[in-house]
């Protein structure tokens, strides 16, 4: 907020009440409710940043990666009801909405199969969310399962410089992002998906139609300036005097955090973190280890089994590792929370 | 459109980069991504009308009344698989997506159960849509099956003064509204529920974020903008010199389009309309005949079973009564295309 506050009316959208009015956007696009200039901004910022590959891609919308999630899998599993519901795995520790969403209508197309590293490959359809950097413990994934039959569809939410050295444009099948792990504007509940295939973004465009019969145009709009913005920062820095580029700006403030949390769990005794290996980022340049949006924390005090009721106790609310699909030793934690809820917890935990 | 530009500034909205970063809006409410000034200007909208009670109602915001018929079916069915999926029924002609909907993912939560007066009452758990005034027919509807273990979700999309005297506050468990049908505005994809049991919003909020975590600000916040400006419109007569207030501009409009149509359908002689008994609306005092958003159309001519290839063939557009569960003889058109679009289907009509 307060980066944006800086950046001021360059940021700024007017919407007169004549505007986006219709449902289209794009008749001739298969997304035909993707609006032109939040696609073009998209595929400038990941030009700019190198994280993705946009050409000969086909772009979808959603209302948020969660939405994209559903279609995805409406779109990678067979229209018909297959004689028992394809299972859909990820590796744990995984994001712990995946299975809640997964089997939110518990439909018969498919189903939440659990953790991927203890699924039993029997030939049929499955498909595998594979998520770098992983929510919630920050690991750089790749499809454990790999099966002749397995489908992978690729969350890269967190795949930003601020979190994580680019090394390379992914090119999945199937890649999911959203604004608000790249931006952080939330409450435009936007995300959208890279597809190869037209015809799997097809028929992810038909289960966004029957699901909301497309996406908000007034968040696309107000997006796609505020993407420009960035990228503004970026290649027009004179223009921004006094503002830092919005990937600089935002990757001191991460590892800033990482720093003070860093130092609060040694100077405690009780707690780890992981580690992550450094590399050198292509689109910044510099050399650094993955500084995730969580931190997976895991208790090593032999008398605690339960290390979110502990911390609970002590004043830390966090979430426990079981809902992630891992033992109860381990909790999430917010990395992104307010200056002052962090400033707390940070003092908090090593007086434990 | 050219009602909006008459209507000009007034109905602007400005949104700075800093705004709606959050996914939340009001952390009090059940419904914690609804923002208040939208909650604000449906409740004033309602008074004003007088088409709903929300006096001690719990207000949900969805990405527009698709969202909301999922989120209302997800709230009002078990959470644990029933036995078999409970019947979802509505009355024919019914809306052409209702079946869409219901078996989007094959749930085993519920399932498409066909034409509300063909429906077996056995006593079991069943959901019937009651629609009123009907898309596509124009009809003010009632539950058909009324059996002692019916759920009703009530979708009031139309129940508008500009389409339907207003003759009452409506006061159900569950009603579905949009702003597409209310103010025009559909590429805002946003619609509200107004719900008696906060157990019921509770579980539709849950869906809503299990489904796309909340609701796009933006669009709630212009919405609100909008709906004020219509109240505005009404109340505040004297600010809006030259611009018709907003419900008198779209009757009037609805009003011209349905003598055009009528007239046009009795040069043809091949074609019959319903007809809708006259009835005083509370809200604008006169008294008026249903004027639909669609006409739903009889072909009459013997020789003609299927009317929407029959139309086609005369270079009019339509969508067949086979998809709102009635004959092929009927067919759906809409009464709401552009001016230059609607000026050639009259002419075009009597012509065959």
């Amino acid at each position: 907020e307060n980066y944006w506050r800086r950046v001021g009316d360059r940021s700024t959208v007017t919407i007169p009440g004549w505007k986006f009015i219709s449902y289209f956007s794009d008749v001739g696009n298969i997304c035909w409710f993707l609006e032109p200039e939040f696609a073009a901004a998209i595929t400038r910022l990941h030009r700019l940043v190198g994280n993705a590959v946009t050409a000969d891609r086909h772009i979808v919308v959603g209302t948020g990666s969660s939405q994209l999630i559903q279609a995805a899998l409406y779109a990678v599993v067979s229209p018909d009801p297959p004689p028992t519901p394809v299972p859909v795995v990820s590796a744990a520790p995984y994001y712990s909405s995946y299975p809640l969403i997964v089997d939110l209508l518990k439909s018969r197309l498919y189903g939440w199969g659990g953790c991927a590293r203890e699924f039993q490959d029997d030939g049929e359809a499955f498909v595998e969310l594979v998520t770098y950097p992983n929510n919630p413990d920050g690991a750089m994934r790749k499809s454990v399962v790999n099966g002749s039959r397995g489908i992978l569809i690729h969350d890269l939410a967190y795949y930003w410089p601020q979190y994580v050295p680019i090394v390379s444009p992914a090119d999945h099948d199937v890649m999911l992002f959203t604004v608000s792990k790249s931006t952080g504007h939330a409450g435009t509940r936007l995300g959208w998906a890279v597809v190869k295939d037209p015809e799997i973004a097809r028929k992810m465009t038909e289960f966004i139609i029957l699901n909301t019969i497309g996406v908000s145009k007034d968040s696309q709009h107000r997006a796609a300036k505020i993407i420009q913005v960035i990228c503004d920062t970026h290649e027009r820095r004179s223009d921004f005097r006094g503002v830092d580029p919005f990937f600089d700006h935002s990757f001191n403030s991460m590892a800033r955090r990482w720093r003070q949390l860093r130092n609060a769990v040694e100077d405690s005794n009780l707690f780890t973190l992981p580690e992550f290996p450094r590399a050198t980022c292509t689109f910044s340049g510099r050399s650094f280890s993955t500084q995730p949006a969580f931190a997976w924390v895991k208790c090593e005090a032999k008398n605690v089994d339960n290390c979110e009721r502990f911390l609970k106790q002590n004043k830390i609310l966090t979430r426990s590792g079981k809902h992630f699909g891992e033992s109860e030793k381990y909790v999430r934690i917010s990395v992104l929370p307010s200056d002052q809820v962090f400033e707390q917890f940070v003092e908090r935990l090593p007086a434990i």
